[in-house]
């Protein structure tokens, strides 16, 4: 999400070649993704100093997942987006304006989470933790993404679909949210009904990335019974997406928008109540967290 | 990590093949990693009721990185691999033994991050939060991944390595840590000494999993006047590790341990340090967070 | 093109899965490809029976190259498809009445030149030898396909292009009819003018299948020239396929047959004489093949 | 097997990087396989001029298959090793003086093919067509490299092995020995007893490259019921060979070497025997080709 913000700060990219001389690149100040060259300074530094100003705006100062975080940044990257009459040109601006809520499971990876950290770095050496408030809270966006999936489900008998382009992280990031249901809040549920992967990974790597969506179900993640409808492409998603979009625009009408992110405390609420009214071993957990009153906190050794 | 649990618990995982009927296999309770097969209750379950029960400890009652959770989870699993007389069969235990620093990027994304966040739900439902007060901050690993490497080069007049076996979040997480001292927090540097890339990514989908040291080089991620020492093998890492382990145990002699996990507030304390004398944004960024003091903080809307 | 003659024979095929048990499909006279299935004894065998009562045709009675081969079976599939009511099923039919020239560069490998090898055994075998006359020469495969690109190129002064759909010895053999023309011919010239290559392999492999258009310039296949048009495509040929055929039709209008077949004789007469007119060996070859008159010719030992 | 020339020839080779600027290269007069560089004129053209001249010896003046014309090579490579003092630097001379012989499916396509094509080609030009007599015929490389398994299996009752290191035409060629004998030549047997495939190809992809050696047992290929003992290995080559050449070596003692090349004429007539024995239309062919005195042969269209 970082190098969205380029985009939103009409900040240049430029299209070139992988095939260049890096430390030549390096030397005349040129930062390459593949064969997306941009300066390091004008462009690299000056989001990163940008982003800083923003990470300390009062809206950030709490604990929060990055959902939140993410939304914050959305309104601030539309402001600049108006602002500058870009036309649509950031993800996370076109995400705030239809409340549609995006999670990072890596938030320390990425120059937003380097500054992030470097804002809290900075704060306890100047002796302001207490005012530097920011901090991402994983378990947050475990639930969360979670919390959506079962409402879904369980409260507006719905049907669910994953659409993962590429694996990592972020994939089972998406896919452990059934085992969550089922698994650790005990809720009975089913999977997924829909998977479809966009990879070039293969499953011989033995690797998350190239699992197919079977080897999903084996988990939970997937409804079994559905196996036969899911989907994996090995494909680069720069082919694969933009056929899918047109096949969606040409094929199907505008649907009423979710504006799941405005949804959140609500789903939040449902889920609680899900785990309290299934989980086996609340009464269990509670009494050893009870049991916690009694005793100091860790120390790091 | 979490799969490392199973071993020391000493719960069974069985070889089997990748190509089984998944629908199959999940009617029967059975659940897959590619060609590994183990009992869903009596192994993931099992597993995951352990886990929960040891994340209610006391030690575990405060917000950390995952520097410091890993290493509180590993001085459990060595207890269990000596109580279970199991030899050395957890990573985590021997990282804790030999006071091996262990990182994740992506901290909810497993199942460890969902039973952290299960007990968060938990608490919170049940009136308790107060007292489960387990808290990831990824912005403690970003800064102290960090203050590894500055410590070496900076401190210790010392060459650095990485060793990247794969790619995806926890590559990009390795590599960040010098643009994170030039380009975040302003030291003067010249990126990592050696790189070793195990990968079957290639640069051609464009992504950060496939990425050559060269284009690392670009980012002041690897100094660019060694690009020539860099390595990347296209090979399955169950290959490639075995061939580099047997080269290294035959070649060298054994070293003095660095043990730094237990050195991580001194290197803390000089990442604070070198980050006051060099960055220019220092006064700047304190005078932005005072201003905080005054504003009400951010709300979710 | 073996698998061809299956669908102007109106053999069934079925599409099926790649996840079955081979050991049981051999056991029920099942053969796979893939995910296609088919009879071993119906499909298989019958296609084989079919095939060699054509082989034995007399237009099959001769020394030939592929090119010439594969318009004679082009010509009875036609026939199979036109009794069998099919409309159009089979490649080399449609190439028949187009035509248009088909090559192979492995005329031994598949099923095909299984049986035309298992009926020059009989033959033999039989004391038939003078009677089965259908003998495969490469080099005028080699000669002939070299000779549509010297026709193009220097008699029609036009431009020519190369479509290389995977890799493989298919691939060098269209490449190679350039280093043909300058290399052994002596011929002056500049390689092709286009460069489309569908793939999934990578040049990091070392292998032919993965070389960029740019390796092949290196070698005067591809115009150095025109090296910014070449296009190499990591895809399934069955996404790049489609879209590029789609685009075409979209795009373009109807053109002109070349019916290049028909005029093997002409294109031939014109590389001897570029061959005579430019070789700078072609007097001192011909003095050596005159001295073989007087010696006796070779003896397997 | 053309670049094994250079190495006998003693012409330099040298190795260099991919990432170069190919039009320079081409320029220059340098030509690239990868990373190896060498001279098109002192290299390239200077082994074509050697082999033209090697081609026109007494003993290639006859029709064989590339089992022989790689015998009659290695021979002449063989004494250019030896008289430039060389030590062992061919493959072609190495499988000379051990009896092995060397086949391959593609005949037409290479280097050498290109220069066997040039001659015919300049023998029908300059009317010297009745001395030039050299030709390939690929059924003689099929019914050839058949007759080795076969002896194997049915005459000497022993087990038969493929290693395929990579894929395309040459992977089939190897496989396709089963198959001739049983499905065109009709000699009852049960497919290859061990298949070791190195591949970088997935079987997803559809193609042969990929394929695993269970989609070979369903053809015959493979013993179906020896399926557990192949094994697949998506690894470089470079790596893969040099560990199963180490691992035998010091595994295993010297074997008596075969010479099979030096058996050809007795396998032959083994194949032919078994041949005449099995196959059930041989009488019904037999007839055919009787047939075939009466008409004219086949005339280009």
């Amino acid at each position: 999400m970082y190098h969205d913000l380029h985009f939103a700060f009409n900040l240049p990219m430029h299209r070139g070649s992988h095939l260049v001389d890096d430390a030549d690149l390096r030397k005349k100040g040129v930062t390459r993704i593949y064969d997306i060259l941009f300066a390091y300074e004008d462009v690299l530094m000056e989001t990163d100093r940008r982003l800083r100003k923003i990470l300390v705006r009062p809206e950030f100062q709490k604990e929060m997942g990055t959902r939140e975080f993410y939304h914050h940044l959305g309104r601030v990257m539309n402001e600049y987006e108006e602002k500058n009459n870009l036309g649509e040109v950031s993800i996370l601006a076109a995400a705030y304006r239809h409340g549609i809520p995006v999670f990072t499971s890596s938030p320390g990876d990425s120059t937003i989470g380097m500054n992030v950290a470097g804002l809290e770095l900075l704060a306890e050496a100047a002796g302001l933790k207490d005012l530097f408030k920011l901090k991402i809270n994983p378990s947050k966006d475990v639930n969360d993404s979670t919390a959506i999936i079962l409402n879904a489900k369980r409260y507006e008998h719905g049907k669910t679909a994953v659409i993962l382009i590429g694996g990592g992280s972020p994939k089972n990031f998406m896919l452990q949210t059934e085992p969550q249901i089922q698994e650790v809040l005990m809720i009975p549920e089913v999977g997924q009904d829909y998977d479809i992967n966009v990879t070039d990974a293969r499953p011989d790597t033995g690797g998350l990335s190239g699992a197919p969506p079977s080897e999903a179900a084996s988990w939970g993640k997937i409804d079994p019974t559905k196996l036969e409808e899911t989907v994996t492409a090995y494909l680069d998603v720069t082919v694969a997406f933009p056929l899918m979009v047109a096949y969606v625009r040409q094929t199907t009408r505008p649907k009423k928008q979710k504006r799941l992110y405005h949804r959140g405390q609500e789903l939040h609420e449902k889920l609680m109540q899900s785990y309290l009214e299934n989980n086996r071993e609340v009464e269990q957990l509670k009494n050893l967290i009870k049991k916690l009153s009694a005793k100091p906190t860790g120390k790091e050794e």
